[in-house]
């Protein structure tokens, strides 16, 4: 592998093609005529301009990024995450025009993105799944049956849904029926189709996902959790490793679960395999996401690994270059997303011109950013501009440092969620490790 | 302890509120008339213009720096390095007022300040010095005789002396005796004195020293080495953290030599004791730093703990965070001091207004400085601009993503060594870890 198109932009163009820099790699940026002056456009041994602002157009543009990677001479596409990163037949085509992709297997990548499928195909490796009826319930007796075996209280979800409609919780026997009902009604106005299925409701989870890596040689191993409860919407806004949640034999347990899960699809590469834990410490699998996450640092932070050149390593073919015993978790990572967006309408996104810009640093702070000053925050693409990383010793350490951090990082020119993120540091709750995925309304917008 | 004054100003005041932030500390920044808009003064909860540009009349005007800090309701003051931070008379100041001084005892600090004392101390604990004649020669017999048992080479010095007048290296008997004469008579005309004493020559040695830190309850523990040979004229310009000249034994040794050393004066407190390495392995004591050292975050990097943080813990009385056995090495670590310097015509400073700047992220960057974009260097002051900090798993990668770093580094407005560091990073001989004193002018200016 000599030379790397790197087909996305923002903070993980730029993370991408440092890792190449390190590697002594070239890299080719690609980029919609939105982000004509973006720092990784700067940056990258050549840059290829694939389509105008429109991500269907650019971003998504198969062909015009494989034919950017024939221009330019690449050998290797790496995704990133977003846009083609889990699009199994973009990862096909790279490997039919000769081109390394820099991810798992096209076949992992198609199985775990069949939700339904994968989850049938992790339960048999023994992973635990969230109980349920499996399909749609046959009428208010069946329901019953079922709510009785996985236990109250249940959650209601329409088969064809999506989006919370359809959706009920019934707490108890009696709760069931209306909201059967209810949930069919909604459903079949919904999506035209009134079936619906039960499943175990999950009361105040945490979102715990594990960070598993593997090579073409049949290594595969786990490097620890990460706890990213601190969403709204279903969207990460912080994400810290490790997790106060978890003893040394939960985490055993739950990396052993997560490569058991990678091997059912003969995973390679960087994955990460999310759960859903209750307050009896029971986990259950939700998904795998075949890629790199945007929560990668706080890894990185505590395990000292880099995930992203050792992405490139493997898909050379390369060994993985640490064994079970070099995984140690030292210290504690917290990550803020710093987003342009205004954290009291609602996190809606700005964009605008970033008038002033200086990053926080000193010890245990790291920064991944495109941003400089004076650059413009297109409206067309996610929010993200900044990822603050903290490392302590302890959690409390990385908390403060995180606190001392956000407080000097300057942004202007559009809104930011620093002072949201500013409220959950200082929330008594997330200082004693209190975080599920309800934190956010319950917590910080009650 | 509430409330810290930092008498100090650039990357080190900034590095100190950093440090009390985190700490949940007030801080109070003083500043000349030319650091009227610096960052400290910026970030600081309090600020007091304690004089003019000169140094004389502002950063080393004790009674204006104590009287800020009565003015402010300060009950610590920190110096940082340089200016006041190894006078002993105001570490006593300090302390007279009823305000605590964030360093070693005013004991040790004179004590060590008086170099040839020091050497003597030292020495009565066993620590070995670089062998010599002591005081000064009694002609040529007694040169010959002080040499023959030392051994050839052997530098002679002006017993006056200083600034390399009247020093000569003798490498065998004939050369002595024309060595001594010319010596002599060189020191008589520079000093009006023509003694001059004998020092063992050491030939290309490294310049090793070893962090110590001690509290007030009699603990004092060695946090390792930092390798600090890439020098120009006795100015560190890139420092490194483990060094590749020790072995795990030749590290205990000389950690021990050097907590003796610190003992042999009562210390506590952040200190580094410096010594020569020869080819040979043997070490030889020079002096002892009683202060915090710019160089201070390649050990931070490397072990993980905070040493500002620690020194504010340790003068408000409380024991060391960590014991001996919490003192691990971690992986290697690299600094690059980026100076507004043109290295092309021999470093000299450069003032300026800063027209461009943003520092260097993403994985294993740790940057630390007080600059932002528009703001002006000042000629009064040292040249330090930022330091940039590397950390790799191992040597190869910290050099890596130090070279990565430096590329997207922006610096505009005035010259900076960034290009003196890729030139550094980049040499054979410094990757393969053979670097001595002589190494820049040798290998970089031959």
């Amino acid at each position: 592998m000599e030379k790397v198109l790197i087909a996305n932009r923002g903070e993980i163009a730029l993370r991408i093609i440092r890792a190449c820099r390190e590697l002594g790699l070239k890299t080719v940026a690609v980029y919609s005529e939105a982000d004509r002056d973006s720092l990784p456009v700067r940056l990258a041994d050549q840059a290829y301009c694939i389509g105008p602002a429109d991500v269907t157009r650019s971003y998504l543009n198969i062909a015009a990024i494989i034919s950017a990677a024939e221009l330019s001479g690449a050998d290797a596409i790496h995704p990133g995450y977003g846009f083609l990163a889990e699009n199994a037949h973009f990862a096909e085509v790279c490997e039919s025009c000769g081109l390394t992709f820099v991810g798992p297997p096209v076949e992992a990548i198609a199985k775990m993105g069949a939700k339904a499928e994968a989850l049938e195909l992790v339960r048999k490796m023994g992973v635990p799944i969230v109980p349920g009826s499996g399909g749609a319930v046959n009428g208010l007796d069946h329901a019953l049956a079922v709510a009785e075996e996985i236990g109250y209280p249940v959650l209601i979800k329409a088969s064809a849904g999506g989006g919370g409609r359809g959706m009920r919780v019934a707490h108890n026997k009696s709760d069931l029926s209306r909201a059967l009902q209810a949930a069919q009604s909604e459903a079949q106005n919904a999506f035209g189709s009134g079936d619906v299925y039960l499943e175990k409701y999950i009361e105040e989870p945490r979102h715990i996902e594990i960070q598993v890596f593997g090579d073409r040689h049949g290594n595969i191993l786990s490097l620890g959790e990460r706890d990213c409860s601190i969403q709204r919407r279903n969207q990460k806004l912080l994400e810290e490793a490790p997790s106060t949640a978890l003893t040394p034999e939960l985490r055993r347990q739950m990396g052993d679960a997560a490569v058991r899960a990678a091997q059912s699809v003969g995973y390679y590469n960087s994955g990460t395999v999310e759960f859903l834990l209750d307050r009896e410490n029971r986990f259950y699998f939700i998904e795998m996401n075949t890629r790199i996450q945007v929560e990668h640092p706080v890894t990185e932070m505590v395990t000292g690994l880099d995930l992203v050149k050792e992405q490139i390593r493997v898909a050379a073919g390369e060994k993985l270059s640490f064994g079970k015993d070099d995984v140690k978790i030292n210290g504690w990572a917290i990550e803020c997303r710093i987003n342009a967006e205004d954290p009291w309408a609602n996190f809606g996104p700005r964009a605008g011109r970033i008038t002033a810009y200086l990053p926080a640093g000193g010890p245990g702070i790291r920064v991944d950013s495109a941003v400089y000053p004076g650059c413009v925050v297109p409206p067309y693409y996610d929010s993200l501009l900044a990822k603050l990383v903290a490392w302590g010793r302890d959690r409390d350490e990385a908390i403060d440092r995180a606190e001392r951090a956000l407080a000097e990082f300057v942004v202007e020119g559009v809104p930011t969620t620093i002072p949201f993120h500013q409220r959950v540091l200082s929330n008594a709750f997330f200082r004693r490790g209190e975080v599920y995925t309800n934190f956010v309304q319950r917590r910080i917008f009650p």
